[in-house]
């Protein structure tokens, strides 16, 4: 399954309202998203266990790998396609040694020495932010700016999506800093549609 | 490592109020402790790896093994002895096959019924409470009493460890149900000397 980092669409069962959780995230994939995270907080590991198995395969139909936040064993136990890490989970040499070469390994930074640190402990993907601030908790901490996503772009070789604050409006400055994708939550899940949501970020994001 | 589950004590740092918590659990191995349990809750995985290494370091130290709670990731990171599971965690079934056959697997159960699954599911101990009715997270629900307890000790081939609400008070009680064990957090860890706390209730036990 190659890896299309444009469009990363990450959970948060908190944020769609009425609308139901399953379905907003079905028609977010068709609408164009990418990549999916499930990051879910505050849950029983059986719970994150049962929605990320459904997401699997709700994400598999449409052709899209799903990553895993946090949790190295729920995605073990779902055969996830990768993990997602941040500086507060498992350290990255104990995580990619049990979950092996051929999954997804992301890694969370702010700073170009973790950038270059997550590189080193063979990171497949890095996700830097936040790029602008934001009140979520996905993204916590003081904004990196675009110039900060710009430098860390240019620090490694490896593919990193912009995360924090992102959204329809400044999307073209984001992807003038060279990032090879955008990481967003409530730009497409608060959306009443989010099929149209990640519609109109993908293709302003191919433009 | 041979298991003795006579007096398995379970982490709650919550719990050791102006005590050092390394130091408090350390004093319990001394006191007599013969097993050891980190169940840690709204933690940073992170901070729970960080905890379980100092443990498992402290715990081998008295010859006592370490398990993990819910957190099979943890486990298998810190390379612990075993890992505890309830019935809001991930499914046994999955654990056993992730987890390896040479780890002890413990399993939260209050009915027979869940009993007996744990046992056919290849557990190496349950867990059954909540024998007295508490207030501590750990063994939520209604308690199944002594008899409950007497009636899971009668049903299964494995060991069986009782858990809520046990204390000096109803040791006898306990032990007199046939299980293998008792499980204890604040008996212990509420204690001023968790050492000398450790000994009384060890030696009541094995009296
Ligand atoms: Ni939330």
């Amino acid at each position: 399954m190659a890896v299309d980092y444009s469009l990363y669409l990450i959970t948060d069962r908190h944020l769609v309202g009425t609308k139901d959780f399953f379905d907003s995230i079905a028609k977010a994939l068709e609408g164009g998203v990418t990549l999916l995270q499930v990051r879910e907080k505050d849950i029983s590991s059986k719970e994150f266990y049962d929605i990320s198995l459904k997401l699997k395969k709700i994400a598999h139909a449409y052709n899209v790998p799903l990553i895993i936040n946090d949790r190295l064993d729920i995605a073990l136990a779902v055969d996830a396609d990768g993990l997602h890490i941040g500086q507060s989970d498992l350290p990255i040499d104990v995580v990619r040694k049990i979950l092996g070469e051929s999954k997804i390994l992301g890694y969370s930074v702010s700073t170009i020495q973790e950038a270059l640190y997550g590189q080193r402990m063979a990171a497949d993907y890095l996700g830097a932010g936040a790029v602008f601030s934001t009140d979520s908790k996905a993204d916590a901490g003081e904004a990196i700016g675009l110039e900060g996503l710009k430098k860390i772009v240019a620090a490694v070789s490896i593919p990193v999506v912009g995360i924090g604050g992102i959204s329809i409006s400044n999307i073209n400055k984001v992807k003038s800093t060279g990032a090879d994708g955008i990481s967003l939550i409530s730009a497409i899940l608060s959306q009443e549609d989010t099929c149209k949501a990640a519609k109109e970020l993908i293709s302003l994001w191919k433009k």
